[in-house]
């Protein structure tokens, strides 16, 4: 045999993490440090890949091995399997690389049957113990493995406490279990048709297929996509001696933390329970003790315990959470692995280890997930509140934060509200980009229609606003002014919050916290700042925005969405004069009522940035995004601008697109009317100019083209630029620098890039669009399928929220070298919605962009993942 | 100076067209066999080139390499510019390399002004001739180099002949023509507000800019794109002694091939004038005479230019197109060129020229233009009666051919009527897929509106049926019945006939004759199919299709579409039933309704296409195109299928997409419902078993897979079926192979082709689709804005007609070069609508494809450009 399937505890150590899964190495290494750990093997991750390569079959190679295994571990804990004086019994456990609490199947008790029952109750002289762990096991085993339905047996157990009368589990007898495990067996042969296997090994066989199977359960399948876990990595198994805590008041079972995981705070933290087993004081059947507790009632214990915390936070270098049982007054080790944790405690845990000069700052870096510090920065419900409030409804968590307020329909009454300084939520079947404003205004956003990608999603992270999207179970009723839920109607100002962490929905005022970013915040994301090469800037289109991001660390603004402007109130009317004009003349005079707007919110951008720099992308979306198009609104907006409606009519119908995204959008509309671009220069570059004299700063703007695919598009649009400012700046007399670059979005454009290079003087990959494009699906349409391509395993994240490096990342890489081929000193950045994400982040600096800009909020994130990606790879 | 701009044409040759233009290299190859040409220089395109890139200006070097060479050919011709009593006039004209006729500029008789004027009426004894002369000029610099509005100069001359009560121009007396110069300079220098330029080396410049920029005016732009002429070529400028015809009895012009250019017989033909200027023969003022009236006329000067002709053909092996002019009795030859030819002329001059030992095979082959061939292919008017007949309105030549019949506005009717033996053009506002049956039986196709890529459009060449599209002239009302040209009705039964190749349409019947594809056309394709490497498939859906396509060389079918039988009337209630499906049990029993349908269209498909390779290609279109989208059709259809009207309406609802192009359709459908996939896997495996029993064939089924973009999503569908491949074929007990493949349709595909080659067994390249991602525009989208990037020469050409070679191409040959590192011995086509168009095929054949395949009636063009691809690029 070539390749070791298999491998005792103290064969592996915990750098064997990939082979062995999380808890195995940790059993490996604990055992190896001395510890007290009941003695199993591990069937390793390679061997769950060889199970699904075999068409879902342990090879006869691996069975061999495992039984050489089970009689090695016979061997070392002195007990055989079927022995009827003293059965040797396991717990079989999943453990893949990366932790994925309760997402697999785990079987216990294993090795009892009708035999070994019977010497498991005399060698404890507790027959009633012995029959509920036989009853449990077949429960177990017939769900687990052979895949019965639960229901069933929950049934029998549910009639036989009817039967006598009594309605806790724990009342039941030895007798009374006696005659449920015969049921069991009838109601397991029945269905199975088959007995219910008695011989150790077969059961042994069986759940370590189980577990390699629970690899792909559904619920597997979705936590690794949330979690960025591939799904070729498998699954190990362990498979190790049972130990119980629930022989008695000298058994106990526990979990600890070797700090707070709420707050970081350096002390032993968590829970045990003394005759019970673990699941027990998850169950909050009975209330666990403290454990400090522990020391008074067995100091001696507690004192080993600690000491092997110590040891273990020591030799892990981080914080611990684990997992152990007394069986008769002997303490055992189940597991050890390092603490999920808060992102309060992970900032503080981080900062304190490096102060006990346990870790340096490197690694303190390297600790603390970027996406926790997203919690960090939005208002949180005060947690004393949130325990008692109960949610009504649920949606998707598409924006983080909490919000509470009065429920608004409609983005006008949002802003009047918010003027008569009401807190409110706004409420939609969906958003639309007209709604901005009333976004913009509330604490946070509810709809009833749309992913975590729609409109509302995106514009909601964008701005930082809390927002519960695609809430299916509410039914909005705009014109009616209410909202429907579980048949009862809701108002406007009823009082509702949000939770877009979780995306619970309640229909009552819960008070919200400010989170605070406090010291530890601070001292890391120096830290973090001082490692990385990737600069972070921002996408932002207001001067709020921008100033909320400089806050949160942006250094620059990587995307200022100049249609964002366009939408508001007081410039609409002057967009849709431009769209109807009939030609150039009218478009000018149109666009010069629009030009003193621009440049005004420009200048509110400069001022609120200081001198970091400022993209600004020119017009983006179709004309008929600016149209409405009902025949109802299409009347009453004709009416407001003196056109016929026919006339109007027939503007939006010639400008209607089959598909819209791939329709007369981008540099597009400069190309059709130059006259657009004209006017937006002369905004940016007039304002640059008006900022620079009044701070005397010395801004160079960054123009940014949209959806460029050939260099003569892009040179054509240039020279309207160039043409412009130039003319602009010299009659200014004030010299000043300016950059004409372009969104990296159309595959074609990865293609020619190196021809584009020749004019563009930077490149910023769009990469929610280059998705779009490379695998020709719409955002707006492939959640229709996207959900099946999951449940199929076709796609394990969403390309949408990280970027596919397989593919669009191909394409982006082969931008870049074909930019620096013609330009080695060409600007490279990312602004796309994946900017923001960790794992892309990383993937920018390792293919050598020179920032990624994402929304203000999440800025820090960026920031970190960034350092962790340098400190990973260095450049 | 290290390059040299300006050649005498005694200094070129014909080799040199790149640098000296056709019309410069043939007059200086002329030149130097000792032909009678007027001497003169060429200013090369490299020139041109650099006037553009010196910001359309002519550089002081070249500006004097001009006079120098000036200079020389005065001195050559024995007089000088300005000469008052011997006159140095030249002719100025266009020549780029390949011909472009009457697309640029040319002016006549410069170095006229007030004085030199006077010395050639002196000299010619003609002073009406010289002021005519004058005028001419002053009129032609003017409109060509002065840009100025030609009718004002017109108005001039019809209110002088008004004047003097006379029709013609020739009728104007000398001293009429001296006041016309004075008032024609007079309103020169009123809006130019300079004199009439008196210098000759002033007017020299002027007409050389002229004719530079001439190069990039609109109908020159056009032209080339739709020509496939690239705009950076430039073109050269010709600066050429001048000779008259117009100088009396003895003097006149012609032009004259060596063959007949209609029907490629092998005799002089041409037309000349005695007296006349070049325009007067095609002005059609007098009737020109026949050339071999010439002989007569005069026998010495008839045999020197039969004697010339004779040269110039077998000097450049092919036939020629010539114009010549009589100068007091003095023949000169002013051009040559290779003619223009019809197809029918094309074959038989290629073939005979082989006949006759003047060119091998090889290069005959390489004579005809492929795109020629389509005019054979399709049914013909009458060319007697097309004389007669008057187009009424004008539309778009979406589709080759002549159809005449009477109209009709439904497809049912146009079922109906073809019942009855009547033949129909179908009359259409657009045509939708609903429409396939009627645009089946039709002669032709006329559509309101859509472009040269609508649906009419793309199924007409598909069809090979006569296609006039876009033809907004005409109203049409379904309801109604008519359509209203001018105010005026027509109704159904309405006689009409169609020209698809000019876009004509006429109210009236004109008779059609069915093209003869004779001897020569045999001939030359049998050396064609010799030559070339590619093979040349076919795009057919159904058994009357393919067998066309057989018979024009077909070797295979590389696409059958299946949806358009989905759209057929037996079947769309069943595709409707599976779509309104709630589960996969109520749609396994719609499909099962579907199978034996399919089946048989696969049966009729393989048998009518023998054992040549057959790809079909699962469903592909997203499904609400199945259903309808008004709520009338809704409630309509919903009352026939026995469901609520709300019903329907949401099934509609939640179908619908927001980007089509990009949404729930290709292989996305098989994810979601495997059992459509599987249906087709039944029929596509049962056809093939059925009609490999009964014709003892040996088929081998090629099943492709649409959209994909992911190895995953391939497997998963392969996987499907195999499966079922796999379990009919051994229930068969008959031995069959398959194949499965992909299209390569997506950006993504190309990036990722190594990994999806594992699976794939051929790739097939969906250049529509491919074109529209790498761009991100859509086909159908793109007509509002690609007439811009026309104009403003940013595309030239359109990127769905010929494939993009710079970006959809390099994708295209990233994914050969992956596909064949995985697979090296992957079968490769492509089945877009660009695999019969000449340049595309012949990228294809040189980056490595195994195939192409396109709709029957392009089968003969790609074969030929098939070959003449392998015969410049042999592999």
């Amino acid at each position: 045999m070539s390749k070791k399937y298999v491998y005792l505890f103290s064969e592996g150590n915990a750098k064997q993490k990939n082979l062995l899964g999380g808890k195995g190495a940790n059993l490996a290494e604990m055992t190896n440090l001395g510890m007290p750990v009941p003695q199993g093997f591990t069937v390793t991750t390679e061997a769950c890949i060889q199970y699904y390569t075999d068409g879902e079959r342990i090879s006869p190679a691996i069975e061999a091995e495992i039984f050489e295994y089970l009689a090695k571990i016979e061997k070392i804990n002195g007990k055989s399997f079927g022995d009827p004086a003293n059965p040797f019994l396991v717990s079989v456990r999943s453990g893949a690389r990366a932790s994925m609490p309760g997402m697999m199947d785990t079987i216990l008790n294993l090795g009892l049957n009708d035999v070994t029952v019977e010497g498991l109750a005399r060698k404890t002289g507790n027959p009633r113990f012995a029959y509920d762990s036989y009853r449990r096991f077949i429960q177990m085993y017939s769900d687990v493995v052979m895949e019965q339905d639960k229901a069933r047996f929950e049934k029998i157990l549910t009639e036989a406490k009817a039967k006598k009368n009594i309605r806790d589990d724990k009342d039941l007898s030895a007798d009374d279990l006696r005659e449920i495990i015969v049921t069991f067996k009838k109601l397991y042969k029945e269905h199975v048709k088959a007995d219910f296997p008695q011989d150790p090994k077969v059961q042994l066989l069986g759940a370590i297929k189980a577990v390699f199977r629970s690899w792909n359960n559904p619920r597997a399948i979705t936590y690794r996509r949330l979690n960025d876990i591939p799904g070729d990595w498998g699954t190990a198994v362990n498979v190790q001696a049972m130990v119980f805590g629930n022989m008695g008041d000298t058994s106990g079972t526990g979990v600890a933390f070797t700090r707070n995981p709420a707050t970081g705070e350096k002390a032993l933290f968590g829970e045990y329970l003394m005759n019970a087993q673990g699941e027990d004081v998850v169950a909050g059947i009975r209330t666990p003790m403290k454990i400090s507790e522990l020391e008074k009632q067995n100091p001696a214990l507690y004192k080993q315990f600690t000491e092997i915390a110590d040891k273990l936070e020591k030799h892990y270098r981080d914080m611990q959470d684990m997992e152990f049982t007394i069986e008769g007054g002997k303490l055992y080790m189940l597991q050890t692995r390092n603490g999920k944790r808060t992102a309060q405690a992970a900032l503080k845990i981080a900062v304190d280890l490096v102060g006990e000069g346990m870790i340096d700052e490197k690694e303190a870096v390297l600790k603390v997930e970027p996406k926790q510090l997203d919690a960090l920065l939005h208002p949180q419900f005060d947690p004393k509140a949130l325990k008692t409030a109960k949610p009504a409804a649920k949606g998707l968590p598409a924006s983080p934060g909490a919000a509470a307020g009065i429920i608004c329909f409609t983005a006008e009454r949002a802003v009047e509200l918010h003027e008569q300084k009401k807190k409110v939520v706004l409420v939609r079947q969906e958003t639309s980009p007209e709604d901005i404003e009333g976004m913009n205004v509330a604490q946070g956003i509810l709809t009833a229609r749309g992913g975590m990608t729609s409109h509302a999603a995106v514009v909601a992270r964008g701005m930082g606003t809390c927002c519960v999207a695609g809430c299916s179970d509410i039914h909005v009723d705009d014109e009616a002014g209410k909202l429907v839920l579980n048949g009862k109607p809701y108002k406007e100002g009823d009082p509702i919050s949000l939770d877009g962490s979780t995306g619970n929905v309640y229909l009552e005022l819960i008070p919200t916290v400010e989170a605070g970013t406090g010291g530890d915040y601070g001292t890391l994301m120096a830290w973090a700042d001082k490692y990385r090469k990737l600069k972070v800037r921002t996408n932002a289109d207001t001067p709020k925005d921008a100033a909320q991001a400089v806050k949160f660390g942006a250094e620059g603004i990587g995307l200022t969405r100049t249609e964002h402007m366009f939408f508001e109130a007081d410039r609409i009317p002057a967009v849709r004069e431009m769209i109807v004009s009939k030609n150039e003349a009218e478009r000018r005079a149109a666009l010069a009522k629009l030009l003193p707007m621009q440049r005004k919110d420009f200048i509110g951008i400069y001022e609120a940035m200081g001198e970091r720099p400022v993209t600004i992308r020119f017009l983006d979306p179709p004309l008929h995004e600016f149209l409405p198009h009902t025949d109802e609104d299409i009347a009453a907006l004709a009416k407001e601008m003196k056109l016929s409606f026919g006339e109007l009519k027939a503007t939006v119908e010639s400008l209607h697109e089959f598909n819209p995204m791939m329709g007369h959008r981008g540099c597009r509309l400069a190309v059709s009317y130059p006259e657009i671009a004209e006017m937006q220069t002369q905004a940016v570059i007039e304002a640059a100019l008006e900022v620079n004299k009044k701070k005397g700063y010395n801004i160079v703007p960054e123009i940014m083209i949209p959806l460029v695919c050939e260099l003569k598009e892009l040179n054509f649009v240039r020279d309207i630029v160039a043409r412009t400012a130039d003319a602009i700046i010299a009659k200014s007399g004030a010299p000043m620098k300016y950059m004409v670059g372009t969104m990296i979005e159309m595959p074609r454009a990865c293609v020619v890039a190196d021809k584009l290079a020749k004019t563009a003087e930077f490149f910023s990959f769009g990469t929610n669009d280059l998705t779009q494009m490379a695998f020709g699906f719409s955002r707006d349409d492939a959640g229709k399928f996207l959900a099946d391509y999951y449940a199929k395993k076709i796609f394990e994240s969403d390309p949408f929220a990280r970027v596919d490096q397989e593919g669009v990342g191909e394409l982006m890489k082969m931008a870049v070298e074909k930019g620096k081929s013609t330009r080695p000193d060409i600007k490279l950045g990312i602004c796309g919605e994946h900017g923001g994400d960790p794992s892309t982040v990383e993937f920018c600096h390792n293919i050598g962009l020179n920032y990624v800009s994402c929304s203000p909020f999440r800025v820090p994130i960026a920031r970190l993942a960034a350092a962790q990606a340098n400190l990973k790879n260095p450049r």
